[in-house]
């Protein structure tokens, strides 16, 4: 049907990272900036983390978590102080010399993540058990001076959330670390349609500073794995590092226990590719800025814009995201606007419809088209979101299990990684088997996931004792 | 009464900066960073900002304004393109000359306001008349590295919303400098209890690059002005400095007319400021992130606890922001404690209101106590909130109007401003004059009001014709 076809942007098999970049231009979600690696959110990918903001927001308030604002940069001597967290951020961080045209004597360095000026306010707010937990969180964007970029994907600058919190016991820290990756992982059922895979990261891949790193993996249609989320259990590092002391229960002075837990602008990455097609962007209907699109069909012929200004004012009363488009383009062209911008389900309406008492739905994510009566298109509408998101959901986790693949030797290795997606083996859990994989294959390890039953004795790659199950995949 | 005194903030008489600071810190509203001049938003003082960004998200969405996000770093080159602008603000960036280890060709300016930005990116997506208005708005935090700062008044880092419009006529982009205006204006009005006086800048006092700026302008109880937030009209320049074009309506390619505007975290200092005492925080009902707390008198009596329960309970069902303290501090203790956070309403209810079915309600604003039937506490505390909004609004409008003091001579001029507040002058027009009264008095021309209606015939400095009515006062 040529109402579906749009030409503009390149196929998925003919280069999918081309689809890809076109997809974010086109549907007019980014822009480049003047500065390398640096994007600009324009209105339409902006509105789509808003929404990804309000159900974070929500889920990180019923918790009991707060949000601040800590300052964009952090003096070079202060980085310093935890060691392993300025080696692993040193190399990309962005620093500022100058300041009201003079020299500074402590440089700036431009807030790579904020673990630093997080723990060293919780040092001075922090005294007894009573104050804690302690837990905040801060909506912002952060510098990671990048050489390759790509949209979304890996940027120099990205938005994104950081929660930082501070806990009596151990316990309640690792259960924060644990709890805030359920919510992330709900985010992905719920508003994202997007699956992820659970685990823990391996000590080569987890977090700089951290004693253990979390995370939520997601899959791509290319076969790649995308980290999209982490929590982090710090221990008491940092808090040592930075004087951070309460006095316990037991009137004795004692470190509080550290988590940090993030998720960004990564996250439009993962829905663009786990639901895009050759005709752009394909969003799940709870996460669409734009819910339901208003076609009139032979607008100019009288009754048709009153009719469908009707319908807009319905679907709007009924609490839909809803917009109507009665700009002098061609229906064909808005049919291929709207498919690019990925809006899921477009309801039109022409004279004969109006004469018939029906409109047209038509279902972005699998272009099926309905006819239903006047009076029944909001029921039908509130019946539909439901349904699409459960169908993009299901699809997604069925490519997503479909690629995760059972390998016993270094040839199913290969073979798995060559297919796509995860290949799941037993591993001895030595950073030199890792490397050989890397070095090998390009891949890494992308988390051990929750589910640890075993399945081999030894690892393949050394022939030593297996003791971890581990998802290896190449990655974004 | 023992209850509602405080004894750990500078009381005003006694030095008015001193106990702002003191608020400032013990609501725990900010706190100082490690890098002088930038502060940590706390909770409740983020909590403040987010009712401010709610109730402008509301308003900039319904009148057709879109969210969008820039780079926070602008490239040195590219911010020289509009030459006045770059000369205002060059003194006070900051500059990253680094990243990824090595020394920057261009260097970066960390974002002091996004003009540039926006200018350079509406270049690329405006070609068309019909491409027109272009209304985006970015909420983020931007650099200028100040000498003296201030929490809130005067940082170098701060947090704010930038407008940044585009039309196709001059007219058009004129009436959006002044809608903005007006929406500030009724920020004011209905969320802040903070009235202002609306006008424009004089040349001297306009934004760096802009045609004619707009303010709106609050009186503090010491008699200094604090301008509140601004509107720019940029005519053409910024558009001709970074070639956009659009085709118009006539087919002939044409420069379109520009506007930005903002407020930002300043408007926490005027908060605090008009309407604190020397118990705290003062807080008005609408922007106050609580806005009763529930606290129970001897609440280890049987039944306390449960009633209070009930009450928040019952608050939160209304839809009202609402805590409770069941902690094991003393009543007087969180008497004094929710005093200096300037929550408005204090509910009390012990054994003895339990028994007579009533509870105390205590208003913070003007210390006044209540007993009302406990089934008439929701539908009165919904009767009251109102009424405090307007008492708080009416009691700084009085104290405004009675600061407005027109003066014919230098002698009057300098009379109203050792009294405080604004000066009402009629002025020549030359920069020369306004020089001259600051050098003089230290008071700068906050604006010229939108009430222009003449009363001399002369400037009182000069003694030349007379032009215009323009308000003096000793600013922030």
């Amino acid at each position: 049907m040529a109402d579906f076809k749009n030409d503009s942007i390149t196929r998925q098999e003919d280069d999918f990272a081309q689809w890809y970049t076109d997809v974010c231009r086109k549907a007019e979600l980014m822009d480049y900036s003047s500065v390398k690696g640096f994007i600009i959110y324009r209105p339409y990918g902006y509105a789509i983390w808003e929404q990804i903001q309000e159900y974070l927001n929500k889920r990180f308030k019923a918790t009991g978590h707060e949000n601040v604002y800590m300052p964009m940069v952090i003096p070079e001597s202060l980085f310093q102080k935890e060691k392993d967290h300025i080696s692993g951020f040193a190399p990309e961080t962005l620093i500022a010399t100058i300041g009201g045209q003079n020299e500074l004597d402590d440089r700036l360095i431009i807030r790579p993540t904020s673990e630093v000026l997080f723990t060293e306010h919780y040092a001075k707010v922090i005294s007894s058990y009573r104050d804690l937990p302690k837990l905040y969180n801060q909506w912002c964007s952060v510098i990671r001076w990048e050489k390759t970029t790509r949209p979304f994907l890996r940027g120099s600058e990205f938005l994104w959330q950081e929660g930082h919190t501070m806990h009596e016991t151990e316990e309640e820290a690792r259960t924060e670390t644990l709890k805030m990756l359920e919510i992330y992982d709900d985010l992905g059922r719920d508003l994202l349609a997007v699956p992820f895979v659970k685990g823990r990261k391996t000590d080569k891949e987890k977090f700089a500073g951290a004693e253990e790193t979390y995370s939520i993996e997601a899959l791509m249609p290319d076969g790649k794995g995308l980290q999209s989320g982490t929590t982090h259990y710090f221990g008491t590092g940092f808090a040592k590092a930075f004087g951070v002391q309460f006095q316990g229960r037991d009137g004795k002075l004692t470190n509080p226990h550290q988590t940090s837990w993030g998720v960004s602008t990564r996250l439009l990455g993962a829905i663009i590719m786990v639901h895009g097609d050759d005709n752009g962007l394909v969003l799940p209907p709870y996460v669409a800025p734009i819910q339901v699109v208003v076609i009139p069909i032979a607008q100019q012929k009288p009754g048709v814009i009153p009719a469908a200004r009707e319908v807009y004012k319905d679907l709007a009363d009924a609490g839909l995201r809803v917009k109507i488009d009665e700009s002098d383009k061609t229906a064909g062209w808005k049919f291929s606007e709207y498919e690019m911008k990925g809006i899921p389900l477009r309801v039109e309406l022409g004279p004969r419809d109006i004469e018939n008492g029906v409109v047209t739905i038509a279902k972005r994510h699998n272009g099926e088209k309905i006819s239903v009566k006047r009076e029944e298109l909001v029921e039908t509408i509130n019946r539909l979101i439901p349904e699409i998101h459960k169908e993009m959901y299901e699809k997604a986790l069925k490519y997503l299990l479909e690629h995760v693949t059972e390998v016993h030797s270094v040839e199913e290795l290969n073979a798995a990684l060559e297919k796509g997606g995860y290949a799941k083996m037993m591993w001895c859990g030595e950073q030199a088997c890792e490397d050989k994989v890397k070095e090998m294959f390009q891949a890494t390890a992308r988390c051990m996931p929750f589910n640890q039953i075993a399945f081999d004795e030894t690892c393949p790659i050394c022939g030593k004792k297996a003791k971890k199950v581990v998802l290896f995949a190449k990655a974004y």
